[in-house]
């Protein structure tokens, strides 16, 4: 299994990475609703354009050093979804506006001041997308009253332009069944399309209703008023996607190539990537991380440099995986995987066909 | 607070630095035992030789590629404590060998066949020490005639030479109370003391019981027969180190220095430091990320971006901790947090004197 690379490594399949981007871009479209993928999943400039070739608007960044990056590889509408603050930042978004067309995210007037100041030197108003709480109580006010006078408060100060609402349904994460996770979407879309109407009825137009998450995204795109869906993981899955029933093992495009170090009994397989190739995200929901073909091989924990992972009933036995055996792990949470390996190794049909750069990976200024 | 600084950034304080390294230099002198610290915790060379020069007899690496990049530095005594498996690490190994006196750790017979060949191909056998599982059950066998019966198999494998008995009571970390812990890391020393005692009995002599953690270390340096302890956290400590009552913030060396960015609500405080900085480690412990000098400000959750925590009572106001807000977090567990950041900031004395840069971050080949 891909003899040419050293273990662990980051292996992601095109394949499989340009079926999951067009059957998102097909679904955008057949809602009509722009597409603009989150790209803390990959973190590479070369997937980003992938998604803009099959169709997405634009694309999502959480940093600054992220829209860097990728204004860097030359792609030029970049929505930062975060709060930018500090003079620094300021200054490199206003570095950052001369080449590319930004927008950016907030959720309090103190931020939008900061932006405001930047919009009267620059001549160009600042556009932001006004961040509501719809149920993942991070940043954001609830929807309907609160937030309308929140866009009010914001919408006055001189050098902003509100062009829309954003939220992230994060909690549908949580989801339990179909139907909850379906019934998240709906309401993630209609608690902003009901607030955009309030602000509309007292004077302020709002154009874009952007909406995120890759369990929501399908869902969120059919609901009237939506303008924007920002999934990210969609690209590469992961077994929280699993889990929420919007993928499979076969749709899972990046995974940890791993070797079997240590067989020191029958039953236990311990493997040469842990939390520094994998993270502690998702540990201890049974199944957060899965071998490849290798079902009854169950993950016990990680740690740094070890997986440690037990055989199943009728496997427990000396010979079974023994060591030098390679297998690829289907990590907990893809996005923060990414983040760990500086270069990812893109394969084609069972074969190693390219050498990406992560080129975003630690960006968190 | 460090006003030269965007966030988020890896502080690190270098007067802390100094203190527990000469704390648990001055420890293992006491006991007469030799101090190997793991580098995995800082990862930075510079770090390293402060280790070296308090008395330190060499460092330990968890992969050959920190290895690599240590030996680079100019540190020329280490012990790998991880299997090498596969021709292009051994290549690598026997390369490094030719600049530093390199041991390694292992658990079995096929990965110690590996480094026999390497051992008579170079004329110089490779000095191991094999691993023992004293309760952490990731590599090893148990202590007495499973791992003599094993030390036995590997020492009768040309090419290589059983130096010592490895252990890591990485258990020890889930102790309830002080005594708990000092019996764990009591029980860590004692069992491989009497395994070594048996493999002399049958011909082969033992010359290092290497035991490893920052918690049992100052525990099992005193146990007779123990020759060398291996602690990593104790140079930053974190929470997880605090809860185990072996620090205190005081003695935290490693923090992430963040801004407040969001305050939705007069209860919740968003930072600008989720997972990319912190990781999950430790998460859904209470207080496993402290805030410091803030105990009323509460961690809820991380996202990949985003720290979202709440004020105690009394605290939750508008006004406290406004937007813009400086703060320091102690993560739950320093070593995954260093490997975040390509650099991190020395400071002495409330001021940034260096920037030290995180030399064999992600190196796990």
């Amino acid at each position: 299994m891909y003899p040419e690379l050293d273990t662990p490594a980051l292996v992601i399949d095109l394949d499989v990475v340009r079926a999951n981007v067009a059957e998102m871009a097909k679904a955008a479209a057949a809602h009509g609703v722009g597409l603009r993928p989150h790209i803390k999943t990959h973190k590479i400039p070369e997937l980003a354009r992938i998604q803009l070739e099959a169709g997405a608007t634009g694309i999502t960044c959480a940093k600054l050093g992220e829209a860097e990056v990728m204004a860097d590889a030359g792609i030029d509408d970049i929505l930062i979804a975060y709060p930018i603050w500090g003079e620094p930042k300021l200054r490199r978004l206003a570095a950052l506006r001369e080449r590319a067309r930004v927008r950016v995210s907030l959720d309090s007037p103190e931020v939008a001041a900061g932006l405001g100041r930047l919009g009267r030197q620059t001549g160009a108003p600042v556009e932001v997308l006004v961040e509501v709480d719809t149920g993942m109580h991070r940043l954001g006010r609830p929807p309907g009253r609160p937030t309308a006078d929140l866009v009010a408060e914001i919408a006055a100060i001189p050098g902003v332009e509100v062009v829309g609402l954003l939220t992230l349904a994060g909690h549908a994460y949580h989801s339990r069944s179909p139907e909850e996770l379906a019934e998240t979407a709906r309401r993630e879309g209609a608690d902003l399309v009901a607030t955009a109407e309030l602000c509309a009825r007292e004077g302020i137009e709002i154009r874009e209703i952007s909406v995120g998450s890759t369990p929501t995204a399908r869902h969120v795109a059919g609901v009237a008023g939506v303008t924007e869906i920002r999934p990210g993981t969609y690209i590469f899955n992961d077994t929280a996607m699993m889990r929420l029933g919007v993928a499979t093992e076969e749709t899972t495009g990046a995974r940890v190539l791993t070797t079997v170090v240590g067989r020191p009994s029958p039953e236990r397989v311990v493997l040469d990537a842990g939390t520094k190739c994998l993270t502690s995200d998702g540990t201890g929901t049974p199944g957060w991380i899965r071998a490849v073909g290798l079902p009854y091989l169950h993950m016990e924990f990680l740690n740094e440099e070890h997986g440690v992972a037990h055989l199943g009933p009728g496997h427990a036995r000396d010979g079974e995986l023994p060591i030098g055996t390679r297998m690829q792990l289907i990590p907990g949470h893809a996005c923060p995987v990414v983040n760990l390996f500086d270069v990812a190794h893109g394969v084609e049909g069972g074969r190693v066909v390219t050498e990406l750069r992560v080129a975003a990976r630690g960006a968190v200024l």
